[in-house]
């Protein structure tokens, strides 16, 4: 079988890669032209338990190819690029199924409106780091959910089966969408909080003021999915603080890096859910504005 | 005459240099042994225009002195070392008149017990560094305008004549107190904003996200200050922005040499002020909770 992945970050190359290992076709979309040259001429790399292996992949740049020849598409770009990615597979009259492979719970919109060919959503739990154009490390060895609208496409079926031959876990699941809602209730309380104050995710429990924001955060955020057990919500946000605690966020990540951040899809979501529900979340809406004053600090730092 | 002040820090360092060289005898308390000594061994140096001037005083660490013989006290400590410098000048039955010489508003309590000694306040309109436990330098020739209750001690008055002699501005004012308010307005956006985000004042305009809140904070500070014209004091706000955009304040130099801030006389005061009106000011409690997780960081940074 032949798959098609857009986007070229950590996700998209551990993916791809246990898929080439599995015998699938896999060719890559990427946004450079460097890093599809690369792919293609130098193969992509798989770190994982001290041992590297290479693997044959196609690449090219997205838009410069007929996507009409896959059985599956996957989506790993972020959600900030999923309009006009999407817009783009429309207009080249793509219908094949898609796995949406996002953080964040907006994908599920856009995923709706490919519903006729059958798409599914990927909820990830793996850890993998990009540490060059291609080589990808294989850094926690977790499992990748499932969802979808009712029926899972026969070729998406298929691939699960093939990337479970090789050890990478992916199951199919019913409760994903709570299950993305409980991820969305982690990362809004996380991720701009340990960009904003520059901590480790641990320190939002270990400091007792910032455990008192993480906590109004977390009740403003839980206010948009009240149908949620609020004490079994707030266990679960803690957890996930707790047994990451070591761990630098990735939105953490992207503002030293002075990357865009995931920061619209995650509190800008809620904020825009809250006032479709006429709620005022000021603790939401103070650390949106505050990681958009650093995306405008670092956009001016490359003029 | 006689003065003493307590607290050697900048401004109490540059008023003793200007008093003794208008003539004063000028005895300091300040909070170590090692900068008592260095003040009364070495003398007290003041940097100006290009040129340095010393000067002879006496120090002593708080507490050991004798404070009956002094004909005016200085009290040069920030706000949160107040409440236990002045319980100590009560229990010495000090009945001098004292001038509070803190940023912040909450001194006007504090001096309103004093009243009987007519006590008097200083607003400071100075630029002064500290350079050394001993060496102070008057960045900003600004001015120092003096308010009191009512009646204004004759030998503060006398103070203030000998301090102009020497060209150290001192002006005695009726509206002191609505200058306070609006100072502490502007203390309440630039002082927690440019500590969190580590920026320069000038940044809390020039960038669009940050310039959103701290319209917010304003607003949520005004609501206190509800007798103060809201487009008029906004307008100040933005001028004190503009005039010392390339300044860092002292919140933010406090916040990194991991010093305790000022942060309980500013939003704390503005928070506790809005409790007893029943209103609810987020931005303002985040900040403040935003100050206190980093103040909480640097004490246990020296543990």
């Amino acid at each position: 079988m032949k798959i098609a992945i857009i986007g070229a970050g950590a996700i998209g190359l551990l993916t791809g890669a246990y898929a080439a290992l599995s015998g699938t076709d896999v060719t890559f979309f990427s946004r450079t032209k460097e890093q599809a040259k690369k792919l293609a001429d130098e193969g992509l790399f798989l770190h994982r338990d001290n041992s590297i292996e290479r693997v044959d992949v196609s690449a090219f740049t997205f838009g410069e190819y007929d996507f009409s020849t896959y059985d599956v598409i996957l989506i790993a770009v972020k959600q900030y690029s999923l309009r006009s990615i999407l817009s783009s597979l429309a207009s080249l009259d793509v219908a094949c199924p898609l796995i949406f492979m996002q953080n964040g719970i907006a994908q599920i919109d856009y995923a709706k409106q490919w519903e006729k060919y059958l798409p599914s959503i990927a909820i990830i739990e793996h850890g993998a780091m990009r540490t060059s154009e291609n080589t990808v490390v294989h850094t926690g060895n977790g499992q990748i959910q499932l969802g979808s609208f009712g029926q899972t496409a026969q070729a998406v079926k298929q691939l699960c089966e093939k990337l479970n031959e090789v050890h990478f876990r992916i199951v199919e699941t019913k409760n994903w969408q709570m299950i993305l809602e409980y991820k969305l209730l982690a990362n809004a309380v996380i991720n701009p909080l340990t960009a904003l104050f520059r901590v480790k995710n641990g320190m939002l429990i270990k400091n007792g003021s910032l455990h008192k924001i993480s906590k109004r955060l977390f009740q403003e955020a839980h206010s948009i999915f009240e149908h949620l057990d609020k004490q079994e919500a707030w266990q679960y946000v803690k957890n996930v603080i707790e047994k990451t605690a070591n761990n630098r966020s990735s939105m953490l990540a992207d503002c030293e890096a002075k990357r865009q951040t995931e920061i619209e899809a995650i509190s800008g979501y809620i904020l825009k859910a809250g006032k479709q529900r006429g709620k005022d979340l000021p603790f939401t809406e103070f650390v949106y504005e505050s990681i958009c004053s650093i995306e405008e600090e670092s956009r001016r730092s490359y003029e």
